[in-house]
């Protein structure tokens, strides 16, 4: 019965109905499809249940599924197991896929060369259409997609592309040379690269498929439009977690796939980190002691002055690094970004102050708070609305420069968490603020 | 010159240099690619930059432009100039293009048919592959791809798919209906779906290109991979702005070409808020001014208790709200997300408290602090990690269902913005410290 409804269903399907199942019943499922079908759906499992649907094939069957996989996918799941279980596995391949397997595992699985598929339709610039026809003909199953094919010469260069269409609307004794496009030198990427290079290439350039070469121009391979939405769509996972202070890779786990201690250890570092940052707020606090007794009043105020600074911080820092993620600021233009975030942040900061500081005065006789002699609720207004003002200049220009700066020491930009810049403008909003108030209000 | 270099460029590239121009070489640089060019790299621009450009060119070379477009890119453009060009540029497209466009206008810029394109290779079941290529070589150059042709019977509805390669590898007579496959009822999108689930559906299936049909299922259109790449980014974009409290659309305007008046609009709105919200935190402070009096030393802590819950509840909601983007939690996954939060902000804030308090009481000695009759040190470092477990289990709690209960009144889970959980749980965070305080230190 399983059968009869997996044999119509897509393995994205498949996999999500198998992710569902209680784990007693995953072999029976799997048996039930056959190794044919499970091996297009273990792709799509996450990361750490790979090796455990495997186990529940023999070695006969394990050889058909590694048959049936494309290389990038065959590597892809031998990357996800542990190193016994890979020997294992690259021993029930064919001498042929073994090498190839053993060549691909060489790049990091986050590089273009871990991403490429080798099964691409690749002819020669010698060749007629007729005789490239052929030569796909012969390896049509082999191939991924036919969509674009590359053209080399006889030493294995990349120089050209065709499209499918270009063979099917030609004659046969059309020389492919007259037909080819050429592929510029931007379209094209190393085979050490990191993966969000290859897909900002496939976006930028609207590509179906991204060629993929080593230092001498060699083709070796090829990235896929369906890979390359999956690698957009792990780079922005992951510039969204460092972000809000989550390490580590998400190695493909789904949220409620992945256990507990797997969140904590992802969690755990930047929350301790940051609680031992935030005991330098206290710390000013503290120092400030007599001032805050003197005006009870300023603990009003307190939390909105300091926190204003994370919430614009943290905003100019999103902004920044999105923008970078998406190539938008090049090197040079540090200085054009702080140009705009400081004006910004003046204006954010002297129309909140101003309407803060309006509030205050209009409401804030009503509940007759206690103010030291000479302090009138104009100045207590004016104080306030300085101190947030100063506070969201400052904190939207940090926010703005932390991100450029981890840049211009190769650090990963996303790496500068929103939850650190807010905890760092805390204590900079308390020096801020009790520096300000002491000055004005002449305590 | 510029032409020749031009020539040889690709339209993002062109585009990219366009945008690096001052303005007033803006007509030369147009004027020498010419319109054919231009139409390309129109479409890669900005939305705000496209009416400029548009304007230098008179009526003659617009018609030439706008007939070089493909209708999805030809929407686009329509939709990011005013009303008034808007209707001049519809007057200058010829009756059948008119037409068309005035019917894909119809959809918002953001769902599949806003994102269609019509120009698809489309045959019927009852052809011969024969008839097929002649029927596809007749519009070939019409096509956006023919790397998938949908099938369509008499009546345009949507029944299968072949490959190009299909029609090149097989005799001319065989029928279409023996070589196509069946299109899943779930591998097509209705056109007035959102662009995302579009894009997803992409994704899921590894398609090249996803069906669009009315509710009849009719065939209307089709969306590309590069479109769907596009859709993926903007709608993380979307996500992350949402999630650092800055509102309204990217609009497809880069970080640098957005007046400082722009990015102000956006981001205010939330900073305004948060700080009304955030004197709620400075009013449980002067509520609890006896209390900070009599241990002053509890100002040490504070920020750090405070500020932990922030940080942990953003963890908490960012990783809630991209599992969601990513389809991973369905509607009925919310008690599984808070029984795992409960856990994970259990084992947080104890291993946090327990780290703090250990800290405290062997460093705190030495710097030989006040505190009242009768409260030991490791009753005040008891006290501190007491509350600040409480704060990081109510927090990571509050960041994770709050993304659950938008959903469940149908907003944008995305719209949980960080700074608000932040600014919500220091208010909580405030109540929870200086009451644990009150009763452990029995003040
Ligand atoms: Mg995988
Ligand atoms: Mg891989
Ligand atoms: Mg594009
Ligand atoms: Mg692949
Ligand atoms: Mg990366
Ligand atoms: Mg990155
Ligand atoms: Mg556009
Ligand atoms: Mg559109
Ligand atoms: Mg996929
Ligand atoms: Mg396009
Ligand atoms: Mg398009
Ligand atoms: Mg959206
Ligand atoms: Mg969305």
């Amino acid at each position: 019965a399983i059968l009869s409804i997996a044999g119509a269903m897509h393995y994205a399907d498949l996999s999500q109905v198998y992710q569902e199942l209680e784990s007693e019943r995953h072999e029976v499922f799997l048996k039930s499809i056959g190794p044919e079908i499970a091996a297009d759906m273990i792709v799509q499992l996450p990361d750490s249940m790979i090796e455990e649907a495997l186990d529940h094939f023999g070695p006969g069957q394990l050889k058909i599924l590694f048959r049936e996989l494309s290389d990038d996918d065959r590597v892809d799941i031998l990357q996800a197991v542990g190193d016994e279980p890979r020997l294992r596995f690259l021993g029930l391949l064919g001498p042929e896929d073994e090498e190839l397997t053993r060549s691909l595992l060489r790049y990091e699985h986050d590089t273009a060369g871990g991403r490429m598929t080798t099964r691409f339709g690749r002819i020669f610039a010698s060749m007629t259409v007729k005789q490239a026809i052929d030569h796909l003909r012969r390896d049509q199953e082999n191939t991924e997609t036919l969509a674009r094919l590359f053209v080399v010469d006889a030493r294995g260069h990349l120089i050209g592309r065709v499209r499918l269409r270009d063979l099917a609307f030609n004659t046969w004794d059309t020389p492919i040379r007259d037909i080819m496009a050429e592929v510029g030198p931007e379209q094209r990427v190393l085979a050490t690269a990191d993966q969000e290079e290859a897909a900002n290439l496939l976006l930028r350039y609207d590509l179906i498929v991204l060629p993929v070469v080593d230092e001498f121009d060699h083709l070796l391979g090829m990235i896929t439009h369906d890979d390359a939405m999956e690698i957009l769509q792990e780079e922005s996972t992951e510039d969204i977690e460092k972000q809000a202070g989550i390490v580590g890779e998400q190695a493909e786990e789904s949220y409620l796939q992945s256990t507990v201690l797997t969140h904590f250890k992802r969690r755990f570092v930047w929350l301790f980190g940051l609680a031992l940052l935030a005991i330098a707020s206290g710390y000013v606090m503290m120092r400030f002691e007599d001032t805050l007794m003197q005006v009870f009043l300023l603990s009003l105020y307190l939390p909105m002055v300091v926190a204003s600074g994370g919430n614009t911080g943290g905003q100019a820092s999103t902004m920044v690094i999105r923008a970078m993620s998406l190539g938008e600021l090049g090197p040079g233009s540090a200085s054009r970004v702080l140009w705009k975030e400081l004006r910004l942040g003046a204006m954010l900061g002297l129309l909140l102050g101003l309407t803060i500081a309006t509030i205050t005065v209009l409401i804030l006789p009503a509940f007759r708070p206690q103010l030291p002699e000479g302090v009138s609720y104009l100045l207590f207004g004016a104080t306030v609305a300085a101190a947030l003002s100063a506070q969201v200049v400052t904190s939207t220009c940090i926010g703005a420069l932390l991100p450029i700066g981890a840049r211009a020491i190769r650090l990963d930009p996303a790496a500068v968490a929103a939850p650190a810049i807010t905890t760092l403008v805390d204590v900079s909003g308390m020096v801020i603020y009790f520096t300000v108030a002491q000055a004005l209000l002449g305590l």
